[in-house]
């Protein structure tokens, strides 16, 4: 059997090439990929040069083809598994035996000798991968077909939801624990994650945005989000945000007045750096009040910039809390599941602004630099 | 009545005068001072310019002259009290109705009008005193006599407690709350403090010193200690740390290299800068691993020097947890109070270098700045 | 000036007397009581016998009439007030210098001395009133007027909101507790407050439709409740519930056979026994799964009956983590205005079902014994 | 090859007997059982009905015979591993892919279909084995040798440390988990493991006795012990408590009035109940204070006998936090090595009360009934 697959060979070179599909695994899985969303990462490591050949795309969706002959035939959470279902993907596949596995279990980035669909791992500041992909390996979503390995999690979407909608799981979960990671037992000091509470997102991306979402989902409806794109801003007002400030007609001191206002003076009790640019780290340490909470999410890969901070003023005299977000678990992509299935009522839809089949991904791609919010690869898609 | 007190009254002088000691309140105590641990903090301040005339002094320890009119009687842990017996201060008294204090409790630095005693605010990043202190009004530890204001938390120093070790109470409940904030529920990523843990504390100074002590009394044992006095480094060995490192005879990288053949090439679950060196908590970010704990105590006070940080590569794909102290609840002194009844066992007076009358003030301070740990201004010196 | 109080003299026996409105202390507040929900404490109550005869009625919301002399103007949450500002109470007065209020913070029933508007402490198990209050002082929301005292928790309400929805706020205050005591740090084995965990509320009354509503402003939607009586029923379905059952049309077995179907055999992961019924625990015990969690928030007041369980296989065995629910803060009084603020969007006026003046005591009190939820006294009701 | 092993046949009776060593699996290791402590669950068990012939003990400590061909030679903390090295083993081997072990990790308790060393778990209110251990497989401590199966948790010990002292490390595992289970970030209401607590055991054997070191290795050092037996009463004198009370020569009223008397009144902030009585989880509860935690570990076999209590009193007025403990993670196991690797200064060797060869198991068990702490085989005795 053969089918097509992008392939990312060189700087900046991606070629659509006609591959074989291999043997599936006996608790493996072949899927015909349905959906896949592009990442900002995806659009930043094209434009370096892959240690070898490799298939991009790590925000997976598919229908099974076929399974390997032990599969348990069940998901994640117990439900069972048939020819047609559609799956989404656990992207990481930890080696579940080096001390990262034992100390964090199975989680995204806390294992020294992870398999990964679709990305290297050496992107996230991780040892590059001991178990490399070979060129043709079907294992990114950029592909139309998929091999899951045994061992992957995989979570079926259920039959009443779009499967571009289940391809905004990963990026969900990236939102999902990034909010979790803030929350704590009652009467802590570090409480932010309350009804009560003022929250500032840095970046209307989708990352941002979902971020916003899933802080309404957990009762913070006072949200006040940055960002430089007209239509993500006015997406973000839409669908989350109570006040949006646009960083190309406001200032630094200008948001910090802003937020002081809407605080009492005090600062926001939350403040989440969705944005790829170190200097937003130093804003939201300006705008979080003493005793707060900066969740650092946006800064995954380097930019070469740095910030200069004062650890008096900035981190000990504030009694900040600042909490980096690269390790998430199989647990924030059940709990994204869980979100995913209300978008009846939770506009996840909205953020899917570009849709391309699996043969335009150059347009794809282009769309994503513009002012968009999430582009999809869709199989249904002519 | 008469009492003399050494009074800061402008850059660099401090002058002993004879003054009246005023009416008690109500609620509140008159003690005769006969402990006050010196700080690095007052060292700094004398250096700067007071807004007014000020009693310094906020490791303040007494024995009760007389008992205002409706004093309780009682202390912060219902012990009785009877005039004689030794006390122990919260230094701070909250004003326990702005937002702060509603928020957070009474606690040292979360309120926006504080009284402090023997310490202005401003010199923590707080609002300057709302409620200023009169030039001879006897607040300071560096006085004989001091008058404890109505709603001051105080612990009766037990019996058999030397007024000198009950004197250590607030640098300890400084060291008890730097790995107060590090403890989590059971299961939790961040959880560092446990039995096979390896610490690194930045700073051999006493808060450096202390939190290695309470550090061992909460079961971790295994600590590496940095810092550049000898006779600090010496006493770290002895009484608290398993390895020790001096500053001045190795590099940045050799300590990191040290820390990591120590941690299986991980680096450290959590690591304390206790030092007022803007650069260590640089160095402390490189020697965590990741998913650890960074607690930055010891840059409370400015020093004007700056740090660079890569937000990508330090805090984001680390997914580091960096934790600023300088809020501190009446808790953490009642801990401390706790484990100095224990001063049998525990070396606490070994931290102890320097003792001084009250007349000796300058010599007291000189002593300080040179190869010490904790000098002490005694009323039982000569 | 006079005004008229429904004072409860004895077993059984409510009057209205008009009785003189005291002076206002300095720091305190005269209101007029606009509403004034009536709970099933009340209820309870109302057929015992008074230790002296006390005004009822602790959910209160009033209209201020006058300020005392140096009220500060301000509320709880530094919002400034006017007369004629609509104002909740927090309706516990703790001393402030006993152990539990230095140990836990100004918060309902730690307090060894507290004083507590409308309701004898004693009636939940702590000691009784050791600064009774007068048979005409006007501390209870039966009455027409009520006497802030200094120092009372009070929240404006805002103009939008109808009084009758501020005046479920000590209710929404039991149900955002009950729910916060749940809450834990991301990763521990405990959490069960989250998007894909299903939960079991026992009892239709005001306080589990609350805690309903509750769970779902946190993101928990699979909700099953239980009940007994039709409307209360009904209104569960609309309002917050996926699933409901008829405890008077099934059997014990029969529900956890229901809860156990629907989550893949495990049973729920978490149940709050909202009811008053002792055997309730015990269903919980069973309903939820091995290592949830099991609320105890209804059997606040005892009914005389008991239970008898198997330490072994309902506690040890099945790793459960119970919680009682009795003390309170005035946090949780801050996070129930913010979602009472959201009443446009979260359906809270469907819980009042009876709407009483104050001259109709009776009728509300036989309105609240039928097949109500939340029955109220209202100013504006003539 | 031949060893020798105690087969527990039938209720009541077991054989030494002649059984083949079977061949090394892959990944597995062959070890000779150096020691082996027998727990009271032992006892309970040998006089039920086996449902087929078993090897009990579960508390292994082995030297390495073999390895298999492909075992990676390290330990669970990425220690090396060589023919003759001491280990001890996690006594259970979960599924990994069950519910249970996705959410909670490869812990005991919580697989639905583990295999587990030398213990039935339908002993504990599991489901029964689904992969039964064949009458004359060797995976129990009563043998002289044993079969590591692959995946196995083990634990190198240390060349200084006694073999007898590392065969306590599953009971102090569960001691480690009884006292973290209580953790909790600072500033919840429920911290209660901290300097200035007090802390009540139930019950002096083996576990009572651990759970009272481990409390005073995490800083609690003011605990109350109880107990029937007088060598019991006196090792924990000892060892581990400041008080102990005979249940023998007290009334439970007069237990309770004695702690009330050391807490002010209030009653203890923990108490443990390491019993195998359901009373004494009754008398836990009226031991604690309000908003104080209760731990049952002790009753994890059921007597039979039930406990009544009262929701209302016990539970929700209370404000108690009652936890169960039977989950526990590797984690547990290797906190605990870190404490048994500190035996110079940790007195567990006294906790050793007999010793006997393999030969000698009816001794041993008749020893474990009377006044002893704990029974260990070991291959070193003759």
């Amino acid at each position: 059997m053969k089918t097509t697959a992008n392939i990312w060979i060189s700087k900046g070179v991606v070629e659509q090439q006609v591959v074989s599909v291999p043997d599936i695994p006996d608790d493996g899985l072949l899927i015909e990929v349905t959906a896949n969303g592009i990442c900002g990462t995806d659009l930043h490591l094209i434009n370096t040069t892959p240690s070898s050949p490799l298939v991009l795309g790590h925000e997976i969706v598919g229908r099974i083809v076929a399974f390997g002959r032990t599969h348990p035939r069940t998901d994640a959470a117990d439900a069972p598994l048939i020819e047609g279902d559609g799956i989404a993907l656990f992207p990481w596949l930890p080696c579940l035996v080096c001390w990262g596995c034992r100390r964090f279990g199975p989680s995204a980035t806390t294992c020294s000798n992870p398999f990964v669909y679709g990305i290297p791992p050496e992107a996230l500041g991780l040892p590059p991968l001991a178990r490399p992909t070979d060129p043709v390996e079907l294992t990114g979503g950029f592909g139309r077909h998929l091999v899951v390995k045994p061992g992957t999690y995989v979570w079926k979407v259920p039959d009443d939801m779009p499967h571009e909608i289940a391809a905004l799981l990963d990026p969900l979960a990236v939102a999902v624990r990034s909010v979790d990671v803030m929350k704590t037992a009652p009467g802590t000091w570090d409480e932010v994650i309350r009804p009560d509470s003022t929250a500032v997102v840095l970046g209307a991306g989708a990352i941002g945005l979902l971020v916003a979402m899933v802080l309404r989902s957990v009762g913070v409806t006072s949200i006040i989000m940055s960002g430089s794109r007209p239509s993500r801003l006015s997406l973000a007002r839409d669908i989350a945000a109570e006040h949006v400030l646009d960083i190309h007609e406001t200032e630094v001191d200008e948001r910090r007045r802003y937020v002081l206002d809407r605080t009492h003076g005090r600062g926001a009790d939350l403040v989440i750096d969705a944005t790829n640019q170190p200097s937003a780290l130093g804003e939201a340490l300006g705008l979080v009040r003493r005793l707060g909470t900066v969740v650092e999410v946006g800064n995954i890969v380097g930019t070469g910039e740095k910030l200069t901070i004062d650890p008096a003023q900035d981190i000990c005299q504030k009694n900040v809390r600042l909490l980096g977000v690269a390790a998430n678990p199989p647990q924030s992509y059940s709990e994204a599941m869980a979100l995913l299935a209300r978008h009846d009522e939770l506009p996840f839809g909205r953020l899917i602004t570009g849709r391309h089949s699996f043969s335009e991904l150059p347009a794809a791609l282009a769309d994503l630099a513009g002012d968009s919010v999430k582009v999809m690869l869709l199989a249904d898609r002519k």
